[in-house]
């Protein structure tokens, strides 16, 4: 009798399969994903409640939610006015394609446009885990410094936009828009930046445009 | 032939045993040993800054960065005026105690009355390492939002000491440092909580009074 020894080459391997099992399905639906990834309290729920006031009328949008605990901010997305799952990741720093897996259950895709997963707050665990989206996004606040994409390449290098937001609070803080603007695409030429204010709503119409543009080009035409 | 499974019970066990051992290298050069944990952007870096200024010409102070790239943070410290060290994570989300090891080979602890670790930006991952330290601080910006500890609570259920910095900017944002404060001490009512500006140097005194009483207890006695 032989004896093999079974050796795991990628433990995240599991993980791929899946998130490729679940973009097929992404893609069966017609429906765009995006995974949105920040350091806590960049203003990923802000963003997203933006958005959903935003496009709400116009896309049908669907939020899922990842924190260690508690469920604010999918109660913040419903009360914003889109469905949203909550998950809770306990002591688990970043979300995996299984989670989203179980997400989708309580999501009816046939009914969807877009929808938005709200990664773990956290720069880093989440930029190596696949979940099937069309888009990484990172999410990074002014007031966090204008030098976050040079300290934390990863998850500019893995993302294709980039949102700066609480631009409004510049003028009261050293870091600036136009330096952290530079760094990101320093690490990432090709990112799309968009400069924001989820507080006052500047600078927003370019981010739903390009939310728009990533679906039409999903769809196959230039227009949703 | 009995064939027994070896069972590893708890996989950051041979961290804990390397903890154990520099927490004893700690005490018998008689340093105080901190370990600051943030989301990246908090400010930990400017605390430190503050930090020398301050006491820097009445304590020895050392220090350890930890950032997945770039040495920016440790040259900062030492244009502030104390030996720094910089541990490159890579893809590593925190701090472990071997990088502390090796670190102390750099650092000369007989000369020392401090050491600060700064863990990498994350307000999870590094909340779960022993690094051999005597306590550990969190610091967490109020622009991040008030509603940070009911949503990672890890990072303050651990800590001894929060720091709640940018205190500056309440004028200009919804968080309240007040309801910040009271949902720390809601998941740690232990906690000694400071409310600064790394900007402004509001709240730091406090801040340094701690770090007097945190030394002098370790040592045996009131005043340092």
């Amino acid at each position: 009798m032989t004896l093999t020894v079974p050796v795991l080459r990628d433990i995240t391997e599991p993980n791929s399969l899946l998130a490729a099992r679940l973009r097929t399905i992404f893609r069966q639906h017609n429906v765009l994903v995006l995974d949105i990834i920040a350091s806590p309290g960049a203003g990923k729920t802000a963003l997203l409640e933006r958005t959903v006031a935003g496009l709400g009328r116009e896309l049908r949008l669907r939020v899922i939610e990842g924190d260690p605990t508690t469920s604010i901010d999918a109660e913040r997305i419903v009360a914003a006015g889109a469905p949203a799952v909550q998950i809770n990741t306990g002591a688990g720093c970043h979300l995996e394609a299984g989670m989203i897996q179980a997400a989708l259950d309580q999501l009816d895709l046939a009914d969807a446009d877009v929808v938005i997963i709200e990664n773990v707050g956290n720069l880093m665990c989440p930029t190596g885990w696949d979940l099937g989206e069309d888009c990484k996004v990172v999410v990074a606040s002014l007031p966090e410094g204008d030098d976050k994409p040079l300290k934390y390449p990863m998850a500019f290098a893995t993302a294709q936009a980039a949102v700066i937001n609480k631009v409004d609070l510049e003028p009261y803080i050293p870091a600036r828009a136009a330096r952290l603007r530079q760094n990101a695409l320093t690490i990432n030429p090709d990112l799309a930046v968009f400069e924001v204010s989820c507080q006052t709503g500047a600078g927003l119409a370019a981010w739903f445009d390009w939310i728009r543009t990533q679906l039409g080009r999903k769809r196959g035409s230039r227009p949703v």
